[in-house]
């Protein structure tokens, strides 16, 4: 062992002991006769110090070298209180360079001003910051409390294939050309989603996998070409044991990796109240400024574009920043304006409040009565500030939510280091596809109506509501499920509904169904996105700091983000031939 | 909660106690006014009574319903010693039948006379079977107690990319047509080779993963289209401290998934040690009939053949097998020379051993000199059958290596309840490629050569060995490994050698040799097979039976085996056309 202690390790109790280090070069700085190096690995940082008999091999190294020493631990006459080890050094004995380095394009330390583009051109390097090796210890801490849960609970880790026909999950497959059967292609997975209902047929009764999923979609800041989801189902266990047993997962989770108490269960909103009170159903809880509605105070409105939205059965909604009025200016309500309407609204109205009234461009249109009635319902206070938005139900809550998660974001409100999980439970069975002009699964097709509303299925389609559930941390998706449907003749009726023929039941889905003739359990479950749960628990703003190679659109990446060209030997073989 | 306890867990101590119960019914029967079913879940089987009141409901109740049963233990009169559950059975007080099942098209039991294709078929009922549900489960132990190890050695795992760019592994990429890059491709990993040592440079240290990897080869009965690989690496140990760990995992393993205390340190064989003794480089040591050179006892021979051998500077060798003679037909000792020719030898001469002498159609080419020795050196006993091949070193040695497994197979000697580990170290560096006339390397080009024979590199590749080793488990390769080349110089030169030339490097390499010139640590890993792993443990002949959803060549499987046809448009955008 070329090491007898990690860097990060040493303390005063060592004071006095021979050691050997290896590690890399942070800092070389001389003072007189004397060498100083900080010595790096991935526990921390050592200094080490040579006296003038080293001064000839010293002379060479420089950051980034890679060294075996050995030598005697002292206690520092100045202890650096910033550093783990700051009480104590090395006076080094023997020296060995194991290899050396160029200058490196960035620098390694926590703090970078590196190009994206040059942080992932020599990614090795962007790895090498402290930080990005805690990040990526975190996401390993996860997966490892995550794992420990479900094995005790007893729940088995088994891996589906990876290549795959394609599976009904909405987004473009990868394809895969294959070689043995000329013409026709292997999909990589978007999800195990048939696979895990399989293995419940198959007995199973507790399934987990940390499973890579693929889309063939554009890469965005947040979306990559693949991401790792842990997929988890289950037998026998109804919607809320199942939320009950992620919920122990979590609360493990955080106590383990972040040393939190949080408590369950946790808080749990139908998507309507999550949509009637966030404007979102993945709400971001950590602040205020919920959505109120105040459609009845305009019921006789002389304002036509109340009146309009009252007259359709439209909502009319507000949301209060306190105390923001003030420098509210004419500019800065113009881009709420925009973003309103960029998130689906027609237009936003506008209002400060002083002790008494409101003001704004809209205030005009409003009664006296009218204005005290907000002033008492949103419980207004001089210099607050009042967005409203009126239209169809859904328009007015989703453009309303997206405003008050920027104003919360813009006003600091979504604090990094606290952590808010709640459940979105009820999700609508249906939604209606204005370009297809038919109804569509919101999750998926094999998600389980709730009983009480399957009358509905023959009467009315958006009010059928399903077993699907979201667990939502800092208003981000974690993760979603669902029980799913058991029952061979429901599962028929929905593809109905959804509008496939017995043939493309047949073709699409034929094999699937036929397994459910032999004894299928009860089951459910759902996926989280451990790269989400990863990004967030590092308190990161982006995926790719949680990702050891992660793709890049804009960078070039010369491990994984450019694919390659082919021999056309190989196309050939695969029956394939490139076009324009 | 729908049950109580599991049905295999019942036992004495709840008899008295009202249980819920859940599961599959796995044999119904009829007795008197009785009826009495088996129900199974995961956990095993326990007996149901239902008295008369139920006579009505259990009447269509068949084979793999699925039930929700409450009930009362009671203690069995006629206990099954087979049972774990024999000393009780559930007296049911109300039935609930979840579901229905068709008759299945093969039985749910630990023995089965299914043809493979129908496994394929309904691999979800395949999975159903008892046995198949405790392999997977074995293999979950596995590698739970494997990560556990590594985790308690501060190993970290770290996900690699599955899109990224070909990898030099020699083996066929399976190719993914990229979508944002027309005509370019993504290859599938073979490995996280590239990655993994890209991680050391990186200073993580202790890495690993369970890496799915692809090889786009055609499917044999051991071989999938993807496989799952332990993949390990470390940097600054030495290939002894490696192989500790390994070994320590694997006691770990052993102890924990089967209850067997293994030794460590495993026996170290040189590579020329296992072909000398074992005729292979994974060496089944579960039995003797060792490889015996017998090359000197035949410097004089007058028989050709041996002549020939001992000109040329060849071998001749001789396995023995204790009384066996008596009943080596004619017939037998052709389809054993024949044997022997598929793997590589001239012929093989077979002699039997009687008080004194030696029978055979060579016996009247040897001395009796020659015989004598032959008695003295193999230790011949009355009834001991002798196998000699003569070629050169390399084809004795692979030729009766594979005579010695077969011989071993057929007398039943590879015991699968036998556990026996052993190490391969010292692999040559390079190897001749008759085929392209040149050296190849033997385990891949980053391999780093003995530091003793460094030398060899300029004047005799042939004597280069490298630190380089496979782990072997019962004449199965389960992993294998090596330390890596850490110096910018040496892997360039080691390029060289390979005939690659510097524009060859640069466009297959670059990136990585760059990676190389910025404080590489000295580095090395293995990587074990899980799959082969599992199958061992399982003590099954088939790789098929420890993976979920395996691809057969075959089996006619609707998830995993046929890809798709895809529709035109798709292929469209991705620039591709299918040519004839």
């Amino acid at each position: 062992m070329l090491r007898t202690i990690e860097n990060g390790k040493l303390r005063l109790e060592h004071v006095g002991q021979s050691v050997e280090l290896v590690g890399w070069v942070a800092k070389k700085r001389n003072f007189g006769q004397l060498v100083f190096i900080d010595l790096r690995d991935r526990t921390g940082i050592c200094q080490l110090v040579f006296d003038e008999s080293f001064s000839e091999k010293t002379k060479s190294i420089r950051n980034e070298y890679v060294l075996h020493v050995k030598g005697s631990v002292h206690q520092r006459k100045d202890a650096n209180p910033d550093l783990a080890t700051g009480e104590v050094e090395v006076l080094v004995t023997e020296l060995e360079i194991i290899n050396s380095a160029k200058t490196t394009p960035l620098i390694i330390a926590d703090e970078t001003d590196a190009l994206e583009d040059t942080r992932m051109q020599y990614r090795y390097l962007d790895l090498r910051r402290p930080i990005m090796q805690k990040r990526l210890m975190m996401r390993h801490a996860i997966t490892r409390s995550m794992r420990d849960y479900l094995d005790h609970q007893d729940f088995i880790e088994i891996e589906t294939p990876m290549l795959g026909k394609s599976t009904p999950e909405g987004a473009r497959d990868y394809l895969v050309p294959s070689r043995v059967h000329p013409g026709q292609f292997y999909a990589l997975p978007q999800s195990p989603q048939l696979y895990k209902q399989l293995l419940m047929i198959s007995g199973f009764e507790r399934y987990y996998q940390f499973a890579r999923c693929f889309r063939d979609e554009d890469l965005r800041a947040d979306r990559q070409t693949d991401f790792t989801q842990v997929d988890i189902e289950t037998s026998f266990l109804s919607e809320v044991e199942i939320q009950t047993m992620m919920e122990e997962m979590m609360v493990k989770l955080m106590k383990e990796v972040k040393g939190i108490d949080i408590q369950a269960p946790f808080p749990r909103l139908t998507y309507e109240q999550a949509m009637n009170r966030f404007g979102s159903d993945k709400p971001d809880n950590r602040f205020g400024m919920e959505l109120q509605d105040i459609t009845d105070i305009f019921t006789n409105s002389s304002f036509k574009v109340f009146q309009n939205v009252i007259e359709s059965k439209g909502s009319i909604k507000a949301i209060v920043v306190p105390d923001f009025a003030q420098g509210l200016s004419r500019k800065k309500q113009d881009a709420y304006t925009n973003y309103a309407k960029k998130n689906g609204a027609k237009g936003l109205v506008i209002l400060k409040a002083d002790e008494k009234d409101l003001t704004g461009s809209a205030r005009k249109f409003l009664s006296d009565e009218e204005v005290q009635n907000l002033f008492e319902r949103l419980e207004l206070k001089a210099n607050d500030a009042v967005f409203i938005v009126s239209d169809t139900w859904l328009k007015t809550c989703t453009a309303l939510g997206a405003l008050r998660n920027q104003i919360g974001s813009q006003l600091g409100l979504k604090k990094k280091n606290e952590f808010s999980f709640l459940w979105v439970i009820d999700f609508p069975m249906f939604e209606w596809s204005e370009e297809e002009q038919r109804y569509q699964a919101c999750h998926h097709p094999f998600t389980q109506p709730k009983a009480e509303d399957i009358p509905l299925l023959d009467t009315d389609l958006s009010k059928v509501k399903a077993n699907a559930y979201d667990i939502i941390l800092n208003g981000y998706e974690l993760g979603g499920g669902s029980l799913r449907i058991h029952d061979n003749q429901l599962q028929k009726k929905i593809f109905e509904i959804l509008g496939l023929s017995d043939e493309e039941i047949r073709n699409k889905f034929g094999f699937f169904i036929d397994a459910f003739q032999y004894g299928t359990p009860p089951h459910g479950g759902l996926a989280f996105g451990l790269d989400r749960i990863a990004m967030i628990l590092s308190e990161s703003d982006s995926i790719r700091d949680v990702i050891a190679f992660p793709k890049n659109a804009s960078a070039s990446d010369p491990m994984s983000k450019a694919p390659s060209n082919v021999d056309p030997k190989q196309l050939e073989e695969l029956h394939i031939e490139i076009t324009k």
